[in-house]
C-alpha cells in the first residue's frame, strides 16, 4: 500500500505531529493530486479533540477538508482531468450516486445515508478504518468528487471555498439572496466573511450581526452595507421585520430570537453550524406570526461547488486567509478556538517536507 | 348605543353568564348579521380564562370567532352583500389595510401590527374596550372581513371552517400539499380533522398521527391513507424521510424532533399552534443534514377564507361538529379541554333566546 507524509492526532488530547499514513493506488477513475494547501476548518478542531458525541472519532485521525492542489496521476477512465490540473476536494469524498439527492447532485444530503466525508468516515475502499483528510502531501480520490480550480484564482485563498466558502454560498442560492432581497450573516468567522462576500456579490443588501464593535470596519470592507452590533438591541430593533433571509454561522448555543424578530414575513433563518448544546427554544409565535422558517444547510452538492468556484473565478473572490507552517497547527487550533484569525487558517502543505 | 344579547366571561374563573353587550351602529361600510351558529376553538377557552400571558383578556369577555348567520342589515356603501345572504367572520374583523401584507390579502400578518382580532382586541371603533366575539345574537362588521357562505353547505358545518378550516387549508395550500406528495397531519382535534380532510382532498397521500390508537379508524373514514400512532417508535420509523410537509396541530409543548426525522430533504414542519410551554429545543442536526425547516403559519387571509369556503361548497367539505346550546358552554369548555369532542362543538345561537 502507498503512503504519504500526514500530521495526524493520535488522541483526543495529544497535539498533531508527523506520520506516515496509507493513500490507496489509483484506480480506474480515481485521481492522485499534491496537495499544495489545506483550510483549517472548526470541525477539524472538534473531530481531532472528539468533540461531537453523535460522531465520535476514529484514531489516527488526520483532519483538512478544504484542500487543493495539482494532479499528479489519474485512472485509466478518468476524462475530467489530466496531470498539472489545479484541482481541490472538499468535505465529500463518495456517496451512494443512485438515491434522489445524489442524482440531483447533492450527494451531501445522500438519502441512503452513504455520504463519506474526507475524514473521519468509514472508508469504502478499505485503505484505512477510516478516511484520512487532507493534512497530508498528497491524497487519491474518484474524480466524481473532484473540483476543478481555476487558474486566475490565489491558490492558498481558494481551499477555504470548498468548506467554508460553499456553506455559505448554498443557502444564499438556495433562499435567493439577490438584487431586491436584505440578508444577514450571523458572525465574522471563517464562514461568516464568506457570507458577507457572497450576499454583496449576488447584489442583496447585506447586513453583518456581530457582537464585536471591533468587527464593524472589517465588515465593511468585506462588503457588509451595514453592521449590526447584535448585543445592542436598539440597533437590532431598528431592522425588525425587514430581513428576507438570516444566515446563522454562530455555532455556540444562543437565543436564535432576536434574530427571528428580524425576519419579514415569509423570511428564513439559516443555521449552517450544530452547537455542541442546544439552542435555547425557538418561539413559536416568532414564527406563526410571519409565517417565518427556521432552516439548516449542510455544506453544498459537487456540481454547485463547481458553480461556486466558476463564480469565484468571475468575481475574483477568494477567501482572506493567514497562510501558517503545518508545524504551528497546534498553536492555530488554540488560536481559532477564541476566533484570533482574519478569517481562516491555511497550511502551506509544502512545509510538510521541512 | 345599539345592544345585543352574548354570553360573556367576567372574569378568569367565572363560568361564562347571559349579558347584554353593545354592538356599534351599522356604518356606511359596515354589514350587520344575525349570528346563527358560532364554533367553539381553544382559543376562546385561553382567552375566556387569561391563559395567554402574551395576550391578557380585557373583561368582560365574549369569545367565538367562527361565526356565521344571515345579513339583516348593510351600510350605504356595501356592495357586496344584500339582506339575508348567508355570510361569515372568521378571526380577524379589521386591519391595518396599507401595508405589503394586508395589500397581498394576508391581513393576518399585517406589518403594521395592526390586525383587529374578532375578541379581545383593542376595538379601533370605540364601543367597547376590546372587540366582542360571537357568542352572541348579532355582530357587525366592515364588509372587507365578511365572506360569503355558499348556499349548498350544511351552515352549523361551516361555522369552524373560519378558524380551524382556514388554519390548515392556508399551510396545506402554501407549502404545495396535492397529488404526489406525502402529508402528514400531527392530532386528530378541531383542527386536525380539518387538515386531514383537506390534504386527502388536495389529492395527497394523507398520514395522520395521534397518540391515541382508539382515532385510527376515525383518521381513515375522514380522509387519511394512513394512521400513525406517534408514540409507536417502530411505526413512525418506517415513515423516516418519506414526508413533504407535515403540519403540526398539537399546541401542547411536545418533542419535534421525531416529526422532523420524518421529514425529506427541503421538507417542512409546520407549526400552527403555539404551546404555553415552550416545545424542547429541535435539534439542529436534523434541520442541518436535509436542509429540513420548522415554519409557523397563522389562520389565513380574507381572499383564500374566501376561496376555501368556495372549494369546501364544491367538494362538499364541513367540519364535523357536535351542536350544543349556549347554556352547555362551561360544559363544552371542560369536555374540549380533555378532547372529548368531534370535532368542534358549534353553538346553535337561538337558544341564546330560550
Amino acid at each position: 500500500m502507498p503512503t504519504a507524509k500526514a500530521f495526524s492526532a493520535s488522541n483526543a488530547t495529544s497535539p498533531l505531529a508527523a506520520a506516515s499514513i496509507p493513500r490507496r493506488e489509483v484506480g480506474p477513475t480515481d485521481v492522485a493530486f499534491e496537495i499544495q494547501y489545506c483550510g483549517v476548518c472548526h470541525s477539524d478542531l472538534h473531530t481531532a479533540r472528539n468533540e461531537w458525541a453523535a460522531w465520535p472519532t476514529v484514531y489516527p485521525c488526520v483532519p483538512g477538508h478544504e484542500i487543493v492542489g495539482k494532479v499528479t496521476a489519474v485512472g485509466a477512465k478518468v476524462s475530467k482531468y489530466k496531470i498539472g490540473d489545479r484541482v481541490a476536494v472538499g468535505c465529500m469524498v463518495d456517496s451512494c450516486g443512485a438515491c434522489a439527492g445524489c442524482r440531483e447532485g447533492l450527494e451531501q444530503y445522500c438519502d441512503a445515508g452513504k455520504t463519506v466525508f474526507t475524514y473521519n468516515s468509514a472508508d469504502p475502499h478499505g485503505t484505512a478504518p477510516v478516511t484520512y483528510g487532507g493534512y497530508s502531501d498528497r491524497i487519491v480520490v474518484d474524480e466524481k468528487f473532484v473540483l476543478r480550480v481555476p487558474e486566475n484564482l490565489d491558490l492558498a485563498g481558494v481551499a477555504p471555498l470548498l468548506c467554508a466558502g460553499i456553506t455559505l454560498y448554498s443557502p444564499l442560492k438556495h433562499w435567493g439572496a439577490g438584487p431586491g432581497k436584505k440578508v444577514g450573516i450571523v458572525g465574522l468567522g471563517g464562514l461568516g466573511h464568506m457570507g458577507v462576500k457572497f450576499a454583496h456579490a449576488f447584489g442583496a443588501e447585506t447586513v453583518l450581526f456581530t457582537t464585536s464593535p471591533s468587527k464593524v470596519a472589517d465588515g465593511k470592507r468585506l462588503g457588509a452595507d451595514q453592521v449590526v452590533v447584535s448585543k445592542d438591541a436598539d440597533q437590532m430593533k431598528q431592522h425588525e421585520r425587514s430581513f428576507d433571509l438570516i444566515v446563522n454561522t454562530v455555532a455556540v448555543s444562543h437565543n436564535l430570537d432576536p434574530f427571528l424578530s428580524l425576519l419579514k414575513r415569509d423570511g428564513t433563518l439559516v443555521l449552517v453550524g450544530a452547537p455542541e448544546h442546544p439552542h435555547p427554544s425557538p418561539a413559536v409565535f416568532q414564527l406563526l406570526f410571519a409565517r417565518r422558517s427556521l432552516a439548516g444547510s449542510g455544506i453544498g452538492g459537487i456540481p454547485e461547488t463547481q458553480e461556486m468556484l466558476d463564480y469565484c473565478s468571475e468575481k475574483g473572490i477568494v477567501s482572506d486567509i493567514e497562510l501558517i507552517p503545518i508545524q504551528q497547527i497546534n498553536e492555530a487550533y488554540t488560536r481559532m478556538a477564541k476566533g484570533d484569525v482574519k478569517y481562516r487558517f491555511v497550511i502551506d502543505m509544502k512545509t510538510l517536507n521541512s
